[in-house]
């Protein structure tokens, strides 16, 4: 083997003139919770348990800014790209530390999907046991398999998801076991940061946030940090909280809480949302409004942002996208906007399977103008 | 429904008295080409076609610096954070840049995973076409759906990998579509920047870099980016260069090509590696070595990284920590050592639930004490 030169083959690749350099200004990223320290609920004693969650990129989508025109631009926070594919490790830096900070060996949450895996890789990292409540026969292997992995340990219980709540809330009540669950309040805490990361790189709040709504708790969430930062005068504006729920899962449309919410986007299909009234106030402060989006509309959307800007997310994420272009004929002109993807495409491979509806084109012989007609040339 | 406050619970998490402003001195990511561009073959000439790729995190891992001791002090490189989940995201935003300042209206590539995904999507964000060859017959859809999803069109040819590889170089060759295959000499340069990030982030090199090896490229482009950044003065030493292969797909052990590779982690069964040159040159000046780990050692490491330390990587990726666990006992005191995770968990949903040895408990009554006890308490 002869030994090839080491430099790039590109001669102005290997620029060693006076150059700005990166490094000397380059500030590495520590986490939510140190870079936002002065603004979260801890001090010097409590522990921080992070995998460098947070700074996720706000990512410009030109097809979908020209399909409304006008001016507007649109970005969407790709919240898939934190460490365990959610935005709800965002929430689970914070209240898997405190959990830590008091003393906690073990945490607990009836979930089945992103809450458990955020829970269980922060927790097994914490050095604690990671507890995961679901209802018997209720889950697939697959939803579960990232929180087993992570070292879960998960039980099943002969009963529905009420059921499973209600016996994590005992056991957190009568067991020195941390409740991690939505209604933990650190977990909003955490949440709010990926405001200020939008105000940090806009260099202002939106004029419009667009947000699946599910729970409820992170349009909760947002608003209280779009708040905080206003306060603070970071920003001059706050944005208007644009929540968009699936069709089927829509009690925020209905008035009231419903029984048996049906959509294909899983992490937003709940009946009863934990953040009602804070959600409903942030609408209301904000001058914002609800709608909902149909599983048709939603997959359009999902379609849309892979196949044509180039992003991957849930499908519950893409109900920000459907939402927005949704309304689309009532955004005021040249308005800054942004759409929340609260997690990575990959959390749902089936659904990408299904939704392909590109075909392979299969037998094509090995021939340059046999394959090059299969190509359309 | 009551207003709620819009603020924090928490009096400190409000905070608005004189703090540093992480807002003032934030630097927004641009994506790795306009970070590093002085190091890169682009000009102004060229449309830089980016989803702010880069920029992932370097996680410490305790666990397994205690599992050496020895004041051993390990991180991971997690560029499964990247994009479309994997580090080819950074190969790929220079080459389809280059490809689109070159006038191409299609990209072409022989793969079946990873980089087919990097591909369609900076390829269709670019508007281009993106085509994707594969052998008939050969592929499953769940590996191709990511990349379908971004809209790639998959030809899939009667014959093997070998010749749909020929069918690629000819297609390129003879019509305007441009090959993105590792060939490519855009790739390593974008790849290269990984080695940047990991000096901006520690102000050195690291001792050693452990690097899984499948076509060889990647370690290649380290070396280069190592190299460069060094001849700068960004670093005052050099690593030691780590490469660990399969011990089924290990072509650089045996000292010659194989034809049959046969490994679990798919991302690096390659009996040919494409960059067998540049891979030798840069463990010779590096004063490195090779390695093979067996499929085994891969999933311990795999595993240990997701219970231990709350990361979730491709099992190709779990080489690098399986091989660094391999030669343990030969690392010198209190060096800094980085393990490459090149690729995301969520790729390879079968693996995780194949090596969930975790058990769920299942039919457990919903009552407070037989719960209790099946949590051990």
């Amino acid at each position: 083997m002869t030994v090839q030169p080491l430099t790039s083959p590109f001669p102005q690749a290997n620029a060693t003139s006076a150059v700005t350099s990166p490094a000397s200004d380059f500030k590495p990223w520590r986490g939510l919770i140190e870079t936002y320290r002065p603004y979260l609920p801890v001090t010097e004693a409590t522990p921080v348990i992070t995998l460098l969650e947070g700074n996720t990129p706000l990512i410009p989508v030109p097809y979908i800014s020209q399909q409304i025109g006008r001016g507007v631009k649109v970005f969407v926070k790709y919240d898939g790209l934190n460490p365990t594919g959610s935005f709800k490790d965002r929430g689970m830096t914070m209240a898997i530390s405190k959990a830590k900070e008091e003393g906690a060996k073990a945490v607990i949450c009836a979930s089945t999907g992103n809450t458990s895996a955020a829970a269980a890789a922060y927790a097994r990292r914490a050095g604690m046991r990671a507890f995961v409540i679901i209802p018997d026969g209720y889950v697939a292997l697959g939803k579960l398999a990232q929180a087993l992995l992570y070292g879960a340990e998960v039980i099943a219980i002969e009963g529905n998801f009420d059921e499973a709540l209600n016996v994590v809330r005992n056991i957190a009540e009568t067991y020195p076991v941390k409740l991690v669950n939505s209604v933990n309040p650190y977990r909003l805490e955490g949440q709010k940061t990926a405001a200020f990361e939008i105000v940090d790189v806009l260099g202002n709040a939106p004029d419009w946030l667009c947000i699946p709504v599910g729970n409820a708790g992170n349009i909760s969430a947002y608003w209280m940090g779009f708040c905080q930062y206003h306060s603070l005068g970071k920003s001059d504006k706050l944005p208007k909280m644009m929540g968009f729920q699936a069709a089927g899962a829509a009690p925020f449309i209905l008035g009231k809480p419903i029984s048996n919410p049906q959509t294909l986007a899983t992490a937003i299909r709940i009946g009863n949302p934990a953040s009602w009234d804070k959600a409903w106030a942030a609408k209301e402060a904000s001058l914002g409004e609800f709608n909902a989006v149909t599983d048709e509309e939603i997959l359009d959307a999902y379609g849309i942002l892979a196949s044509q800007e180039g992003i991957f997310c849930e499908p519950a994420s893409a109900a920000s996208v459907a939402g927005l272009l949704k309304v689309k004929d009532k955004i005021p002109h040249e308005i800054t906007i942004v759409c929340v993807l609260t997690g990575n495409g990959l959390k749902d491979p089936d659904c990408a399977i299904k939704h392909s509806n590109n075909q392979v084109k299969s037998g094509v012989k090995p021939d340059l103008s046999i394959v090059a007609e299969a190509m359309g040339f």
